[in-house]
């Protein structure tokens, strides 16, 4: 038993995912003893942009944010660029966020919570290429390994993953 | 500060590493604040698997087993398969086990330490490919997450990486 053992975090993913950005968190997740689930907009097989393959065992329709703690967005720019297309993606963080779960997002991962409309007067951070995207959406940017703003935790990049994770942890403890 | 802030642990990787059996305990340990160094046969560039790069900034003739507490094998047939072929290479892992420093093996890794010649009488799980060559270079092979024996840590395959980290971790504490 740990402190996560009971939590419930969900990824959400698309092909393009960038590999340790998902899979650092989730394996370091399940270190904890927390259970993790991996959506996107329907449920099969998507491909890091590397090539590395992760099965999406929900469609985020099915996503019950009451059932859940929280949500981490890899970034690669693929994957949240096709993610946030999908109202019922969107729909379910905007959701998360509504209930106070943890938003956790990392690199271009930004974009996803920018069509959710739900960073209007935070501060967070992302990869410095998403910055002025952030900024239009009322984000205090700020250029910091890891930010936690309520509920909304960012970090810019898998150099962070460190202390991304940290405070994840520490989050949810 | 945390029980391993001044713990320093070498990774040995070579082109086709698995790619998160190197990562996830690299970025774990940077995690705990050990400081990690990656070494090959030769300092540049290599890919894994699925060609995430990583750099090598040392060669294994450069290491110091003395200034080190252990020594990370990934997996992913290709790396351990050149691995093995450089005495350099084998002269390292070997002097590590002669100074009781810790030697975590995963999936192929064992080809390794096969080929460092430090295995005969000891308990030890690998990917079930090379169960055989472990027999044979005088293991007692069981089909296990994670088996400790004395300095040596192995498990089996990255779906064992929470549990592999753990050992590790307490390995070092």
């Amino acid at each position: 038993m740990t402190a996560l053992t009971n939590r419930r975090v969900a990824f959400l993913v698309e092909d393009g995912y960038e590999d340790l950005e998902c899979w650092y968190p989730k394996i370091r997740l399940e270190e904890e003893e927390a259970t993790t689930v991996v959506a996107s907009r329907s449920t099969g097989m998507y491909e890091s942009k590397h090539g590395y393959p992760i099965e999406a065992n929900y469609s985020a329709k099915d996503l019950e944010p009451s059932a859940l703690d929280g949500v981490v967005i890899p970034g690669g720019t693929g994957s949240p660029d096709k993610l946030r297309r999908s109202g019922e993606v969107t729909d379910f963080v905007k959701e998360m966020d509504q209930k106070n779960k943890m938003v956790a997002m990392i690199c271009h991962a930004g974009w996803v919570p920018i069509s959710a409309g739900i960073l209007n007067g935070k501060k967070a951070t992302a990869f410095e290429a998403i910055k002025d995207d952030l900024v239009n959406a009322g984000v205090n940017y700020v250029d910091e390994s890891v930010v936690v703003d309520d509920n909304l935790i960012s970090s810019r990049h898998p150099g962070d993953l460190p202390e991304f994770l940290r405070a994840i942890i520490d989050y949810l403890s």
